[in-house]
């Protein structure tokens, strides 16, 4: 049977990675003791408040249709949500919900992207983005963040890349996986960019309220910036519910509209009964979960001092974010080859990070969602590997 | 800014059919007495099994990504409750987890369709399939369905459309808005262009629970039609679900893995504690909610009884579905025109069907979903517009 030829540019979304991640839990599955720090899961819990919102709204029967950009409720809750964070007055009808961050990036590639149209990335990059693009018929051109300038973009090769084809800029900051935060400076030559050659700008912000060094820049406060970016967020990882799959995208009032006609074909709407959720989760905490925060930045700082004595490996301190980039490239093995030997030998999952791109040969993503004493224990192992490596 | 041409497709999504309601919301916020017939709503309430399901799930921290494909469970209730319907030996692998089929039919367009493709679909049509073939940079040719052949399609017209372009036929029966249930042989035809043009038939058969005359007949247990044929339902509108956003797309395994990657990029994954919602669902009521079925049933036949009488209209008596078509051709007035007087007069809201498509001319939806006593004032009411219009 024949096949939109889309599918196999999609079917190269990074997953090769995870070989890692099944050796590690068919080894669990089989009763090993294994500690997963691949996947960006979290120890911690959803706010009782959005569980309290859902069981009150099942009660009451809300279960019927939602309006397939959302309902009023919650795109005011994001409306405000971005105008305390932005200073930037806007409202409802520049939000549309969507079912996580994710459904909003393909429904900001459906909105721009063409096929033949190119699509500026820095990398490493979350790794459903190639995917997402070639969805919509486009094509990611990479613009290396190497680890020699902190995993942060090389701007000018950013805009020596620009062609008459390219239409967008996708980044996320902070980034996963390499915990980079890019700074007002960074942004403002990236904008500067966007503003010259007509491109927009989606700015993935999931990590946004997780930030150890720095601040968070939303591009679309810069100077003639708010007609031109989208911004993406969710609820996945500041508030500990990747689960319940509530995102949105903000952006100008006309893109908004033609991506409540996308959001009727693409979902039909998200359930009401989790926009509640998400309205509650919002009100009680506005800024994500503090002790969430608080957890990975004391697990980002204690790794570090663990992790420093230890020969042949180092870690890229993260600025923001839920992981941490293991530089294993002193052992001579690969990241693949590297994080099979751990899993192997030690029961400790973490990620080749090659798969985010060129520039992260060499390293491995390891999460920071794991207990405090999983974490230890983790560390403890990791090192006992790598002291065996050097011998 | 520049904007994919794909939307300028997809804002023809027949919403202009949605102005009537409007009119009948704001009619109703401001104080009026109005009995809504337009949407697809139901009076029916959720399965209290699947309530209790959530409520287990989120006590229990279920509030984890889920695969992108669907959770086991859930994929082998679908795949269970298929082999029931169809007699054929499906396993998990063939079924995927959607956000209601409307996200199914979207990743169906992106896994068969690409640009310049033509996708064959009688009409009258459920409003979102333009939009959704245009996602994937198809075009929709619509078949004729005229209701001097009982809404069904007419199969010679439909062959006659082949061209090199065609890549699948779309269609839903029981249908809406016409409620015809395609018959055997009808399906048995379509299954031969189908084999015969090597085209892939996409089955929407989210009123497959619904059915007051003939019998339901999943196109995918025709001879050779299984490695051809997608088969999306929902628990919308059988369980009376519409906003827990639970649907799936069954098909063949390489199908099925393509979906899962398409799936990826377009949800990342239905929430966990939703599917086991629709677990609970499915195991207790098999054939969707007994007496919502009996329900609709009797309102349709009273709806009917009730119409005999009355001069100029009459009613296409629907064989399946939640939806009465009601021919106004005879009063003169554009179904339109006949809306906005019945809304306007008498504070009934039912909607022009013509935007379903040309065979719909000068008819008009009305939904079955309201309580029975709504049905018999509305009833009441409708007689006395059209009374009026014939003097
Ligand atoms: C950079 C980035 N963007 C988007 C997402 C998707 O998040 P959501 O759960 O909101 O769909 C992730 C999830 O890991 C991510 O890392
Ligand atoms: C024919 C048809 N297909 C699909 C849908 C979408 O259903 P769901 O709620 O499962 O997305 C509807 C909803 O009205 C419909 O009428």
């Amino acid at each position: 049977m024949h096949y939109a030829s889309r599918l196999y540019r999609m079917a190269d979304n990074g997953l090769g990675a995870w070989e890692i991640h099944h050796i590690a839990t068919e080894k669990r599955n089989r009763g090993d003791d294994v500690i997963l720090l691949t996947v960006g899961n979290t120890d911690f819990t959803s706010p009782k408040t959005s569980i309290a919102a859902v069981r009150q709204d099942l009660a009451a029967g809300r279960t019927h249709y939602s309006p397939s950009a959302g309902g009023r409720p919650f795109r005011e809750a994001i409306a405000r949500r971005h105008t305390r964070k932005t200073g930037q007055a806007i409202n409802a009808d520049q939000v549309i919900v969507t079912i996580g961050a994710q459904n909003a990036l393909l429904t900001a590639a459906l909105c721009l992207i063409e096929p033949g149209d190119q699509v500026l990335v820095p990398e490493p990059m979350y790794t459903t983005y190639p995917g997402t693009v070639a969805a919509a018929g486009g094509e990611i051109i990479s613009i290396r963040s190497p680890p020699g300038n902190r995993f942060h973009p090389l701007i000018n090769e950013m805009e020596a890349a620009i062609t008459p084809r390219t239409r967008a800029i996708f980044l996320a900051t902070p980034n996963n996986p390499t915990g980079a935060v890019y700074t007002t400076d960074e942004l403002l030559a990236i904008a500067g960019l966007c503003r010259n050659q007509n491109l927009w700008l989606v700015s993935d912000e999931v990590y946004g309220e997780l930030i150890y060094e720095g601040q968070h820049v939303s591009p679309s406060m810069l100077p003639g910036m708010a007609e031109r970016t989208i911004t993406i967020s969710s609820l996945s990882k500041s508030h500990a519910m990747a689960g319940w799959r509530l995102g949105w995208m903000i952006g100008p009032q006309e893109l908004v509209r033609h991506a409540g006609n996308v959001a009727l074909c693409s979902t039909y709407g998200v359930p009401t009964f989790l926009q509640d959720a998400g309205v509650a989760a919002l009100e009680q905490f506005p800024n994500g979960l503090p002790e969430l925060r608080a957890a990975y930045r004391r697990r980002r700082d204690q790794l570090c001092e663990w992790m420093e004595t230890v020969p042949l490996v180092s870690f890229h301190r993260p600025e923001g974010g839920m992981f941490i980039m293991l530089d294993a490239r002193a052992t001579g093995l690969s990241a693949y080859d590297f994080a099979k030997g751990l899993v192997l030998q030690e029961g400790v999952a973490i990620l080749p990070a090659d798969s985010f791109g060129e520039s992260a040969a060499g390293h491995l993503r390891i999460s920071l969602g794991a207990t405090d004493a999983e974490m230890e224990e983790a560390a403890m192992r990791l090192s006992r590997y790598a002291k065996q490596i050097a011998r």
